[in-house]
């Protein structure tokens, strides 16, 4: 015979209307009756509806999982009863996996450890764990927020778990296939107009020759530089608070709980996860965030410059650089017809400048820490959260509908590496730096091609002209230059 | 008999399923049967759906004011025949009122002018007026997005507009109003303290004493310069681009046609909007947004050390300042019974944060300009509203849950006054600077009181000291100093 | 028969070598012979050399009006003694007129308050009072660099009024008018090409045409506008905190200390400067501050736009935007012969980008006060005159050295009208938006000229094409659009 | 017989008054007669002088290094003459030993490439080259600055290159050692207090206990952490641009130039420099100094955390936390007798604001290359350098002046201990959450002890409390939490 409530197989969802009634520390409280909420997520949006911005569903997507992890640990030293975990586990599972996001209203801006969201979960697993167990809803019993799905816990230690799991998951799966993918992309297509010659452009002045493809792999570079720097950037996010609970001495949590969850977390994630070894730097500072948000603003920047020079080789069509033809996906202006506009490097550039601002949320933030806490987490993990969307959206989207679709104007690439006065360059070894720009300024003043004032300056002849001036040879080979 | 499609009171919804088709330059989109917008929206979220950023409703609904201007102002000079217009009033209207909300489903990061957005709202607009006068939704027949409710117009002056609009209506009638409440409350506060002797601090050492009248103030003076910089900061946005079209020029719309619309969207709005007097410096620069958005700034500066200071003189209870009792809207801690956090000040300083680094975005956007625009718009736009919204309800919140609330804790307000070493100062007139600080080091040696040492110093004699040494003659008069 | 020291008019200048023994509250310190300042200066000295950032000029300058309007104060009111006052008169004249700026050798990362600031001018102040009275230096006698100097005074009023007067002389005279003088050279410019039609450009693609005056008067709007900005943020630095001593009560400074000195510090200055109505609001924060060096960004946000777009338009020689020929200050190269750069767009960019960053500066300082002080004050005034500074001079070159050396490219901006497919634009309202965009798009695809492509698209005569096609009637008239 | 000049010995200066004509390109400008630089310096001093922001020494002190490695390499493969090569690597020693720092004058704010810095360092070495080889100066022979000094170089190659050598040198050099001090001084103290008991403090309300060893090995382990993360992020630096020449391609310079040049540049720096694999993304971007700067960046969050705790825990002396005895460096107030401020706190906070400040002018500075070119180096360079400065000096008198010097205040925290309410955390287990809440309550409410209370309650025995509240054994072990 069971002395214990069996798990029911109860499908997700309130069958009530109106209010009930539950209750905390503080006293009773009335929530929405098909909610599963509890107290103190009440009493939260009672005190801090501001604007629009909730709490990113990936943080209780996190929360769901060191629930798991606490759960399955706590089970197995035989703190928490066989079916009482296995209810708390089944309704954190279905937390991460985001059947109950409508159960999660809270705003970004609350307390600033996380508290109101970490007890937001507690209570929706509690809730829902009651109902899996035959429960009444809103009677903490069989399964109370506080002293079951939060035991051995704090929001101290768990909140900043969830952050470095949700940023850590986001960073990984989401915005790195992407960067890599729009480098990809890049990369073939540099390839494949590696021995295109064109001009090269400094202090946006006609310069040298260089290649389509030395410049496409310019960018290339330089977005395997940042993802590269955005990858060890976040490798910090690995290590998790949890086990420090309230102020980093893991007061109420039994020994070895720090290692236990860490590995449960790994296991759960399939990442690399382990326990912070000083606890005290874990919960008084957020400088693993601070540091993955340096990563995403070095995205960000090389992001800026390859939109801003595909924008620029693309102007035109007659008045511009005109080098490049952008894919026209929609009509460029409701007064000016047959007009196709950069849009996509508009909206990168601009997701660029909201990562760089919201990084600099994430520091000032990150320097504002006191003793054994700091309370601007909310604000931190929303801007880190909200970035890596933002870049890892705007990558494929820049890839897919830009990169893959552009195509050369070689018409007027081959003809302006022709009109170069810079290829007067090659000149200058042979005939000294200063004649060589008299040359190029005689070709300026006049109009004239270079060849024309070359010829006329009597200090190269025909030949000599035509065997020096070769655009092709003067491109060098590969990326390495000399 | 009627020539012209007439006017129905149709209820707003399409009662469609599936797809609908529509059209525009670049050929035939299929878009959600049962919404209202066309081609070029659908292409927008086809091509940019890229985070969770959404453009806000804000600005639909301002940008319902500008069509509703622009089709009065073209009725009224017979370029819109009056059926036509009529339909238009009165979608625009709808568009403004929030009753259209659901047709606006654009992202922030989309082309950097906003010409998506502008199509989306004219889009909208033609096919719920097509839809009021009985024609085919997706025709363009007999209202045509472009032609009819674009007309005289480009994105890149209505954007703009719609813009300064939006933004105007929030600071004005949002967050300047919630800070002059916030203020008020703080004032009251400081009229019932203004003889409630306190030490003052500064370094965050204990020095000459206050009162907290004379503190208080200190935040309501900080605030009222605040108000009145964002007030002054936000005066440009009344600058309307409207009339400028394409480049600034005017270019295809009608002479009078800046004035006309600018004093139509004043009347609409009942706020002073005129005509900008340089159309090229409106649409190249977005200078009246990062001018407001300065001001925006300021008010977060203030705000800051508000919450931050208030939350220091509530720290303890009993280990800390512990001047204030600030109200327990929530158990603090899910570890430590009986905990109260000052989670208002939190969430305001977290505000703060978000609204200086939003600024930051505001500025990088408005420096990248290029010509005759500056395609870093929806960036600078969201940010403006996100600022302004979340400084509204930050200072709401703080101010009803957190300052309406907040009590003196006078014991130890009183204890402390007479406990500080910084009284000595008052004797330094008197003794000479180098006499007093040896009484004030040694009553710190020695843990004695400041009497104590004073007397033991031989420096006065008893009578002398308690005349001199009153703090309520010490905090002088006001707020204006000596 | 005198009982007083004489003045006597002794040179500036110590002779003597080695050190010399000086002493404060906390004991005798060795100083440099040859110089003026005292214990407390040279304590900082010990403790503070970090990196290069010495204290501006500026800030000594403006204390040495504070110490002489307050001593002019003190005079009147019977509480310094003639003679006295006079000779700290002359040596705060001294200072302000930069003869002692050898004397003041702090460095900018200090005491936040400026304290070892303040007691550097009173050192400097009191060691030349007493040079000048025939006393002996370091004797603190007849003059004392805290009972006399600083009488009435605290740091904490004291070194934010210093910083007012700094800042608002700094803007007003030096920042200001450089400004102005670089629009009107703008303006000049702009009205001798008001008849030069060029072509638009937005989203870096061609658009409809614009005079180049136009474009500059654009420009020249928005540094109007700037101008504005920054003379309105600066207002609030007339409010001087001066009166309110250690924390905003005016305690030990006579009554009306604060009104008398700021209107001795108003005739001093020929500013209207006066007392801050509101002393906890004025020593508890840097508001005023940070609303100036708002404006300061408002200026770097358009004077970027401006350098960047001068840049573009003068880029080429040949594949380039090329309209316009920037004078050649400069090789631009080391390695390419006959190069030109952009060199004085590029440094008013950087100026630019420092000044963006040195706000955040400002701002963060300003949101960093605590309770009755702000200490982050020497990095906020620090900041803010710097940008001041290279504003001015980055200003004044641009202006110099390339606006008014800038010519058009004719032949360039010429050719480049003709070429324009958006003409097509005039077009519209006549034979429809997508016939024209049908044109538009033939004319891009052939190559040929828009007149061929409308002529063989039969939907206009050549007549009617040579009447509407006139890119001067397309230009509108002056700045305000329609 | 020697067809060549002879080097002689000749001491560094120039015995002449006046002035001395040098050519360039653009023909003859005067030069000071007692300097060495030329015509291109002299023209730069006149274009830009612009605040006072000298180009950091540190950056021809690295380009000395550069110098002198291509001379060496040039010498090497015998493209320039023993007696020639020997002249410059002689001169380039002396401009890295800082000799001839005097001949140094230019701006931050010029050419945005460096190109005017690279000509003053080559102009320098060639006039002082000359000079060692009796030649004449300004004559550019028998050693040219362009074509002998600046052989197979471009300003475009070469200053990135500086920019990398002086930055990693003064990260690796001066800040890292100085950093790594300030956190083995924090480790030391921290270890001699592992044992101290005291109240730990989360949202600055009173929290459980934790020893002051962990709260200062929490600072000490952010630091480390932080010393990491800087070292990761300036490994970048290592990779040279040196071979890439004008545009990347290496035009002009022979064949290995860039590797051999990366392999001088090691030896001569005792540092793992190479030459980087990608010339195109070396000189397009800005990425590595990006990076470098969030490190430095990462370092001034936690050295604001640090600073401030400490002010924080060190305020009082009564009315304060008064748990630390900061050394009294300076009589704190100019009014306030007595009064010892956290001086160095402020400082350091300020050091960090201004190095977030500086990371973001890094960061746009970053973001706004174009095509083969970032032209924002100089005030990239400059803030990354002073960041790097202000906080190896800063951490450095910090630690010794304030680290180093303080004491604990036991008397007040063993008895802050005793009165801490949230020792009743302890309780919760046994009595549950909820009924140690309510004792907590009682005693904030009576003012009781925590003991006085809870024996009230009924709850627990006198025994039971003196076994369960015992601070010390409530602060675990070490450093990782449960």
């Amino acid at each position: 015979m069971s002395e214990h409530p069996q798990m029911q197989d109860i499908a997700i969802g309130i069958e009530a209307d109106g209010i009930r009634e539950e209750f905390d520390s503080l006293g009773k409280v009335e929530v929405p009756a098909d909610r599963y909420w509890g107290a103190q997520t009440q009493r939260s949006l009672h005190h801090f509806s501001i604007g629009r911005d909730h709490m990113a569903p990936e943080i209780h997507h996190a929360y769901g999982i060191v629930k798991k992890a606490c759960a399955i640990v706590n089970r197995e030293a035989g703190r928490l009863e066989d079916w009482k975990a296995e209810a708390i586990i089944r309704a954190a599972g279905e937390v991460t996996e985001g059947k109950l996001d409508d159960h999660f209203p809270l705003f970004v801006w609350q307390t600033g450890s996380g508290t109101q969201t970490n007890m937001n979960v507690n209570e929706v697993i509690a809730n829902r764990a009651i109902q899996l167990l035959g429960g009444e809803l809103g009677s903490q019993s069989p399964v109370g927020p506080n002293d079951d799905v939060n035991m051995g816990q704090s929001s101290n230690d768990t909140f900043p778990t969830a952050m470095h799991i949700a940023a850590k998951i986001a960073i990984d799966d989401d915005l790195l296939p992407a960067l890599r993918e729009l480098t990809s992309a890049i990369e073939t297509k540099a390839d494949s107009w590696m021995d295109v010659v064109k001009t090269g452009r400094t202090h946006l002045q006609d310069a040298v020759p260089v290649t389509v493809g030395q410049e496409w792999h310019g960018w290339a570079g330089q977005l395997r530089d940042a993802i590269e720097t955005l990858s060890d950037s976040s490798e910090k996010l690995l290590e998790l608070a949890l086990g420090g609970t309230a102020v980093g001495t893991g007061l109420n949590a039994p020994e070895g709980f720090s290692k236990e969850t860490a590995a449960q977390i790994a296991e759960l994630t399939g990442k690399p996860f382990i326990t912070a070894p000083n606890k005290f730097a874990a919960q008084g500072g957020l400088d693993a965030m601070v540091k993955a948000s340096g990563g995403l603003r070095a995205v960000a920047v090389v992001l800026m410059k390859l939109a801003d020079d595909v924008r620029w080789l693309a102007s035109g069509p007659r008045l511009g650089l005109g080098e490049l033809q952008i894919p026209p996906n929609e009509p460029g202006s409701s007064i000016m017809p047959g007009k196709v506009n950069p849009t996509q490097s508009e909206a990168l550039m601009m997701i660029a400048i909201q990562v760089m601002a919201n990084d600099q949320a994430v520091a000032m933030g990150g320097s504002r820490g006191n003793l054994q806490l700091n309370v601007m987490r909310p604000v931190v993990i929303d801007n880190v959260l909200r970035s890596t969307r933002i870049l890892a959206d705007g990558a494929t989207n820049f890839c897919k509908f830009c990169i893959e679709g552009t195509e050369l104007n070689r018409k007027r690439i081959d003809g302006d590496v022709e009109r170069s006065l810079m290829l007067v360059t090659a000149l200058a070894p042979e005939i000294g730096y200063n004649a060589a720009a008299e040359i190029a300024k005689d070709a300026a003043k006049t109009g004239d091609t270079l060849r024309e004032a070359a010829l006329r300056s009597g200090k190269v002849t025909e030949d000599e002209y035509d065997r020096i001036i070769r655009p092709e040879t003067m491109t060098g080979e590969g990326l390495a230059g000399a």
